[in-house]
């Protein structure tokens, strides 16, 4: 593991986005966004993905400068098409006329098909915060989960973020993956060689297991509930209403059909979309009651719940955005813990691009 | 158990209904809801609760004529206030002006505060189908549920609904408590004197218990996922959101602060706000594309999951709506199974109300 500055990893994740031909804008908010998951925690979709987005870009599977276009809409709704675009890049555009639509109309709703990976939901969802507006953000994903009773992988680990302004409170804020466990606990599992509990993924044969390398091996992730007994059904019912908002409303590749993100599977033949798919919603609060008064009675709600009576053990009740929020604190202070296998990979790219890279850097 | 025709009971209800006050109109559609969920099989939200809204009326905690009035909008968005109305009218009266607006809004979306409990969550939901719109429906409830980490019951069971239309296929309709199981999946234990899986509930000191009689000994019901593991937290994530979006954006009560159903518990002193809260919403197809070609894929989003490979031991996989569709078909053709207890409070209504019943009746 090595220690890198949180801005250093920034700057230089936007010189590679913009040598790949983002325009500088772009690859601001695309840095940013990859620099966020970073600093809140969310390795798995921080820097670590960078060089995969390069590959994606280098197969032409993803187009750094997109001629993003709405091709639809209605006074809060919209589809926009990304061009095969940075869902880094598309995501957060389609929640800016999400906004744009809620300050008119109360609230604002967009279906993007024809996009690639967003990184991190709340990324997007907390783009509305500061209009004093609730922000929605969804997307689907490689397909990696197995519905309820089945031992097929059709749907992907389509995460929730709902981020929700309150006054002298930080804000809450949701950030999820519709299985029992996002994919990088896993991974966290196969490095230290441990196993999972049970719940989080099954065999091939669709058995319970705790083998962490179940899906190198066929098997597949379950939904947040993990077996029917357990309410697995449910999170099968919030990962298909993910999958069917983001891309049949819009359009793009839902289910099995979900291109993959690793540049070295193919996409499924036979598309029934186009790209990936992600939906973005922002409410305007004041378009229900004043948004004074609502984030208010949300720092009453927060410190309600904070001060939950805890079970033994534990010393405190969490708010929805409470561990993210710290870790960006701690991590813009002592800089960011990176795999030598992530170092090398930015190392490569540092030298495909011609860029400096201080990978002895140290604050 | 006795058994009685479907209609009998809608027409009983109905007439209990009218006798408390309720407009014809009114009476109607909530003698419709609670009979839906008879026929859907969700045993614990139909005529087994007519009874304790008959009590809440004779305590003055439920208004049988209310007058409901929007206390604000803009194009897609309005708050309802219910005037201490049944759920079961104020809920369908607010997903019609939210399917009005979605009409010219694209989408429209209703905060109700001031009202009651509303049956099944996903009638409402189901409202929106036959306009090709995405219906939408959730609820705060009594406080049972305790967040993450805690003992305090602080949150309701919150369902949310989901309904999308098709084209061949029924429609995709998910109604799902934010909990690993309903309520009445305990009740169903405790009758049978069986131990709950873990996962479903805690005692009154937080820990793990098999105990399906947790409940009425201080436990608390445990959030989809069970405790942090097993990613009990999203299901804390799902109800918190569900309470925040029916009370704090509607101005009802919210966590420990949401009134009991059960007359026999008082309403908790200094409120929040008014009432119970929902939130509904209308989301038109063709806002974002044609409805015809979204309900084609829709058909074939189902038909793939639909094949998806089953375990071993299985022989299909469901989609959301599927159970409570055949359920509905068996029930209309056969009859609704009672226990004696609510047939015992269902001859009392008739007494109560100079009511014809018979407790005899078989199709």
């Amino acid at each position: 593991m090595i220690k890198f500055d949180a801005n250093y990893l920034k700057e230089f994740t936007f010189q590679v986005f913009r040598h790949m031909g983002c325009p500088d804008a772009e690859a601001i908010v695309a840095a940013d966004c990859l620099n966020q998951a970073d600093l809140r925690g969310v390795d798995s979709h921080g820097v670590a993905r960078l060089s995969g987005y390069v590959r994606l870009w280098e197969l032409k599977r993803l187009n750094a400068s997109p001629n993003m276009k709405i091709t639809h809409e209605t006074p809060s709704t919209a589809v926009l098409d990304g061009d095969l675009g940075l869902g880094l890049v598309t995501a957060p555009y389609a929640m800016q006329i999400a906004i744009d639509k809620a300050k008119i109309a109360g609230t604002g709703w967009v279906a993007v098909q024809n996009s690639n990976h967003y990184g991190i939901a709340g990324y997007h969802a907390m783009l509305a915060l500061e209009h004093d507006m609730i922000g929605i953000s969804m997307t689907n994903a490689s397909p990696l989960v197995a519905p309820t009773f089945s031992k097929s992988r059709f749907l992907g680990t389509n995460p929730i973020a709902v981020a929700i302004p309150a006054l002298t409170q930080p804000p809450f804020v949701i950030d999820m993956a519709t299985t029992t466990v996002a994919n990088g606990k896993l991974e966290v599992l196969q490095r230290k060689g441990e196993d999972a509990p049970l719940g989080w993924a099954q065999d091939k044969d669709g058995n319970p297991t705790t083998d962490a390398f179940a899906l190198r091996k066929g098997g597949s992730m379950l939904p947040l509930g993990g077996d029917r007994e357990h309410g697995g059904h449910k999170g099968y019912c919030m990962g298909a209403m993910v999958d069917i908002f983001s891309a049949v409303l819009s359009g793009a590749n839902y289910g099995p059909w979900v291109p993959p993100f690793v540049p070295f599977l193919e996409p499924p033949a036979n598309p029934v979309g186009n790209g990936i798919g992600h939906f973005l919603g922002a409410i305007r609060i004041d378009a229900f009651r004043p948004a004074a008064e609502f984030k208010a009675h949300m720092d009453n709600w927060i410190e309600t719940f904070r001060n939950a009576e805890p079970v033994l053990g534990q010393d405190r009740i969490l708010i929805p955005g409470d561990p993210e929020r710290e870790l960006t604190v701690e991590r813009k202070k002592n800089g960011i813990l990176l795999h030598e296998q992530v170092v090398k990979d930015l190392r490569e790219l540092s030298e495909k691009f011609s860029l400096d890279f201080n990978d002895t850097f140290t604050q």
